[in-house]
C-alpha cells in the first residue's frame, strides 16, 4: 500500500500515523520528493481498511499495491482449488457443463429436460426453484416443491444438482441439493454470504453485473473467511451501455480471475445475453478463453416457458452445442 | 406493449398468441406493413411478462410502452405520497435533512455527534449498526448494541431515527427504528424485499449503483405490492466508467423519478462520492434539482471514524452545508 | 417505427402529423387502447429523423422497430461482403491475421517484425505512423516516414499493408496503403468518415469504446451512403466499470454485428485489453465467437517499444497464438 | 509514479531502468518489501509514458501519483483562468448563459430565438451551422451559410458568438466567430485539437461522454501545449446503463475539474439529457454546483425544429429558467 502525503504535512500527525501502522505490524518507507512526499507500507496490509488511512488531514490518496482478498489470491495457494461433487470435478483442467431448466415448471418438462442434457453431455442438472425476479408479478418458482422435483430428477438421472438460493434460512431445504448457488442480486447480500460461510457444500457465487474483479473475489473471500473454501466463480454479463443484450458477457474475466485466484470459473452465457441464437457463439468464446465451465439453460420446448424461454436452448440445441464445446476445448487444451 | 412479428410467421401460432392474450384480457391491433406485422396490445400490460411472448418463434422482439409498474406509478396515483416520521413530513415540498455518522462507533461520539446535528437542522438522526461492507475484514458495526445506541440518542435528541437493515430476521431488533434502509447491495434481495413489504414502517430504499430507473421502481414496487406503501426512494449514485469518486451521482434520477413516481425521493451525496470535500456541492446539487430530502454522513471526528471518514462532514462544516442548502430550497421552490 | 401519443392528444395536431408522414411515403395505423394511443408507421423509416416526431407536444414517445442503418443491413443485403486486398479475402469464412508493431519505430525492427509475422501465419501487416495519443508528451510516431517504411515493408514480405488515418488531408500520402483504418476516437468524427466515403479502398473502421452497436453501423452506413463499400468493423473494446484491464472485450459483438450486418466483423483483443499475457485467451475466444479476424500488435522487442509495448506479443508468442487460433477456427467452423 | 516490481527482478534489467531514468533527471527511491518491492519515482513524471515502465519484463505493474496533465493543472496555476469574450467573462465566479438554437435553421427562426435569448438573460449566443449527427440522413446543418447568418444575428443582438468545428480546415470560415465548439465526439480527434492549439480564440471543448476526467483534461492540455491558453470545458452528459435519457449528467464533474484545473468549466444539460422538461432542474443542479456557465437549447419554436427539438426549451421557457438560475447562483455563492 501506498500512501501520499499532503504537501507540508504535520510533523505530529505523521508521527502518529507511523506509530499506529508499526502497531498493526506494518513497517513504512518514506520516498522524499520534491513537490510530493509518499510513505511505501511494508507487511500484509490485506486486513488495513484503505478508507481509515484516507480520512486522515495529511493524506492526500492511498493506493493498494497488493490485493486485498488473501484466502482466494493464487499468491498464496498456487494450486487450482478442485470441487468435487459426485464424481464430478470442476476445475481440474476438463470441461464441465452445466445445464437444466431455468425454473422447474413440472415433473414432465423436468425429467425430460434432464434426460436430455444428461445425453447431451451435462455434468450437472440445474433449476431453478426460488426464482429472483426483478418483478413481483413474475412467475417466483415453484418453491420446495420445485426442489423436491429437482432431487427426483438427480436420482432418476444420477446426476448431481444446483439450485438458487436466496437466503440463510432456506439452508434445511437444500439438504439434498449438491451445489448451492447465489443470485447475481445478492452477490453483496452478506447475510446470505456468511451463512454459506457455515456450511460444507461447494457454492457457485454469480458476479453482479456491476462488480468488478475485486468485488467478486471480495464476496468470495467473505464465504472461504467463514470456513468453506469450495466456491466456484461464475461470470454471467457485466452491465454495460450496450442494451440490445441484456448484459454484456465479459470473457476477459476467465484468464484474469484464473490468474488472480485459485477458484475455479465458469460461465453463463444464457443469463448474460438473454438470447438463446447468440448462446452457441458466446459458450464457445468463453471455453476457448480458458472457462472451467459453461452453464447452459436449456428447456425441452423454450416458446412455452414460464421462464427464461428467450434464453434458453432446445434440447437438441443443446446436443448440437456441447459436442462444439468438447471440439474448442480439445482445440485449446 | 408492442410485438414485432417476424417476416412469414406460422399463422397457427399467430392465432395461439392472440388467443392467449385475449384469455389474460388484452385486446390485440395489428398493424401490417410491407416488411414488417406488429401487434399492438391494448388493455393492462403491467403483469405480463415480455419474456413470455420473446420466447415464441414468430415473434422478434417485443417493446413495452406502459410501464411495468402500477402501485408506485405516478400515472395512477397523482398526488405525492408524503411520509410521515413524528412530526417529520417527508415529501411534502419541503426539504428533509437526514444526518449522522456512517457508523455507531460508541455513546460519546454518537451523542456528540446527533446533537451537532440536531442542532445544525438535521430532523432525522441515522447511524449504522449493521454495516454492509464489501471486506470481511473491515469493521461490520456494532450490531445490537449500534441499535441500543441509537435508540439512546433518539430519546436524548428527539430526533427520529434511521438504521439499515440486512435481512428479515433482523426486524424484532429494529422494533424502535423508525426507518428501515436498505443497502444498495441489497436492493435486489427480494426475501428483504417482500419482509419489509409485511411490516408497517417507512423504509428508505438505496438504489443499486447499476440499477436502472425502472429496476429501482419495481424493487418499491415489491414493497408496495407486498402491502407496505411507505417508501423513500434514495439516490446514492450509479457505477460508471469513471473512478475518481467512488459512484457517479445521477441528479437527473431527481427530475425523472418525481414524475414516474409519487414516493418521495432523497439523495445520499456523501456515499454518491466517497469524497466529504465534494459533498457540499453535490448535496447543493440534488436540492437544487428538486429532493425532498438529502442524506449526510457526518461524524465529531472523521479522521478518527472506523468506517465512512473520507466522506464524513465535521460537524461545523455540516453547519455550514446545512444552511446552504436551505438558502437553494428556497430560491428553487 | 412506433409513435406512443400523448392521452388527450389535440386532433388537429394529430391530422398535421399524419399528413406530414404521408407527405414522407409512410402509411399510418392507429391503435386506440383504453389508456394511450398508439401510431404505427409503415414504409421506410429508416430516413426519418425520430427527434422530429418526439419533439411535438402531442407526442409522449417514439420507438424503431426497424433499423435505421440501411446499406449496411443485413436485411437488405443478405449474402456476407467479402472484401479482397491483393489475394487476401476477409469475410468469407475463413480466419484472417492482422499483425505487427503497434508503431512503425524504424526500419530495423519493422522488417524483423513484419517477416516474423509473416511466417507466423499473419496475412496483413499492421503498423502505425500517425498514432492516436492521449497524451501530448507521448510519441506521435514517424508520421510520413513511418509510411515510407511500411511500404518498404510489403514490398520486401508482398504482405498488404494497413496503417491509421487519422484526417482526410492525409489521404494522398496513404495512396500505397491497402487498408485505411480509422481509430476508435475518429469513429465519429464525421469530416473523416465522408472523405473516407468518397475513396476507393478498404476502411477498417474501429469501434468507440463506448459505441452502441447501432451508432457503429451507422458510422459504418456514412462510408457506405458515401459510395465505399468496402468497411471493415473492428471490436476492440468497450468502456466499462472495470478497469483491470483497459477495456473489456465484447465477445458479444461478433454474433451480433454478423446478424445485423453483411460486412466483415474483426476483433483486436490487444488493444482491448492493453496486456500481452491476456491476448492469448481473448484472441481464442473472437475466433470461437465467430470472428473474420484477428489484430494482434507484435514487437519483435516489447520491453523497448516507443508504444503499445504492454500489450504486444513476441514474434515467438504470436506463431505460437497464430497456430492455436487456427485450431480453434477449424473446431468451430 | 510508483514502479511495483515482480518478486525476484532480474538485477541488471533493474539496473537499466534505473538508469535510464536518471537519464530524464527522475530520481528512484526503492522500497524492499518482504513480498514486494516497490520504486518511488522523484522529479517530473508528467511526461514519461507509463506504458514504457509497464512493458518491462521486471515490472507488476506502475501507478501514478502526479496527474499527468501540467499546463491545465491547478498545482502549477493555482489562479482561474478567466476567459474575455467582448465584455463577457467567463471563469470569473458570475454564471454565464449561453443559448441559442440547436442549429440555425433560417434567417427568421435566429433573429426570433437570438432576441429572446438576450432579453432573457444569455451572454453567448450559440447556434450550429455544421452539425455532428450520428445518422448520414439527419440534416447536417446550413453549413457557410448557417455561419453567415449567425455572424448577421451576433451584430443585431451585440451578443457574441459560439458555433462547432469540425475540421482544421474550416478555421478561415469560423474567422467571427467568437467561441470555437468541439464536439463531444471529436474530442480525441488530436488533428483538430492540435489546429486549435494554434489558433488564438477561445475553445469550448465538450467532454466526450465516456472521457474520464483525466483524460478530458488531457485533450485540453493538447490545446494549451500548442500555444492557446483560451479553453473552456464543457461536461454534458456521460455514457451510462441508464437509457431513459440520452445521456447521464456528471455533476461531479463541476467540483471535481474545478479542484483539478484552473479553466472555466460549463455544463449542457439540454444534451446531456435530451428532454426539455428536465433541463430547468438539471441546470439549476449544475449552478448550485458551482459551474461557471450553462449552455441551453432554445428554439422559437421547438416542435417544428429540424434538429434537437425534443431538448429544446421555448423562449418563454427559457425566460423562466434563466431567471431562477441567477436566484441558485446568488444562494449558493
Amino acid at each position: 500500500m501506498i500512501v501520499i502525503l499532503k504537501n507540508r504535512a504535520d510533523a505530529d500527525e505523521l508521527d502518529n500515523l507511523v506509530y499506529w501502522l508499526k502497531e498493526q505490524g506494518i513497517g513504512v518507507r518514506p520516498t522524499v520528493g520534491e513537490s510530493q512526499t509518499i510513505l511505501g507500507l511494508v507487511g500484509d496490509t490485506s486486513r488495513i481498511d484503505m478508507d481509515l488511512i484516507a480520512a486522515l488531514d495529511i493524506v492526500e490518496g492511498v493506493k493498494r499495491v497488493q490485493e486485498p482478498f488473501k484466502y482466494v489470491n493464487r499468491k498464496f495457494h498456487p494450486e487450482n482449488t478442485v470441487i468435487s461433487v459426485g464424481d464430478v470435478k470442476i476445475g481440474n483442467g476438463e470441461l464441465t457443463i452445466f445445464a437444466g431448466p431455468n425454473a422447474v415448471e413440472s415433473e414432465e418438462m423436468l425429467m425430460e429436460t434432464a434426460k436430455a442434457v444428461k445425453e447431451g453431455g451435462a455434468r450437472i442438472l440445474t433449476g431453478g426453484a426460488f426464482k429472483s425476479r426483478s418483478s413481483p408479478y413474475a412467475f417466483q418458482g415453484l418453491g420446495i416443491e420445485g426442489l423436491r422435483l429437482l432431487i427426483k430428477a438427480k436420482e432418476e438421472t444420477g446426476l448431481p444438482v444446483m439450485s438458487e438460493i436466496m437466503d440463510g434460512s432456506q439452508l434445511p431445504a437444500f439438504e439434498d441439493v449438491d451445489i448451492l448457488a447465489v443470485g447475481a442480486g445478492n452477490m453483496q447480500n452478506y447475510a446470505l454470504l456468511r451463512a454459506l460461510g457455515q456450511c460444507r457444500k461447494p457454492v457457485l457465487l454469480r458476479r453482479n453485473p456491476s462488480a468488478t474483479y475485486e468485488e467478486f473475489l471480495m464476496s468470495a473471500e467473505y464465504i472461504v473467511a467463514g470456513g468453506n473454501e469450495q466456491v466456484i466463480l461464475c461470470e454471467r454479463g457485466v452491465r454495460t451501455f450496450e442494451n440490445y443484450t441484456r448484459g454484456t458477457l465479459d470473457v476477459t474475466a476467465v484468464p484474469v480471475l484464473k490468474s488472480l485466484t485459485h477458484l475455479p470459473v465458469v460461465v453463463d452465457p444464457s443469463h448474460a445475453c438473454g438470447k438463446y441464437a447468440l448462446v452457441p457463439a458466446l459458450a464457445a468464446a468463453a471455453v476457448a478463453a480458458g472457462a472451467d465451465g459453461v452453464c447452459l439453460d436449456v428447456h425441452c420446448d423454450p416458446a412455452h416457458a414460464r421462464c427464461g424461454g428467450p434464453q434458453s436452448l432446445t434440447t437438441e440445441k443443446f446436443k448440437r452445442v456441447a459436442g462444439k464445446l468438447m471440439s474448442v476445448a480439445e482445440a485449446v487444451r
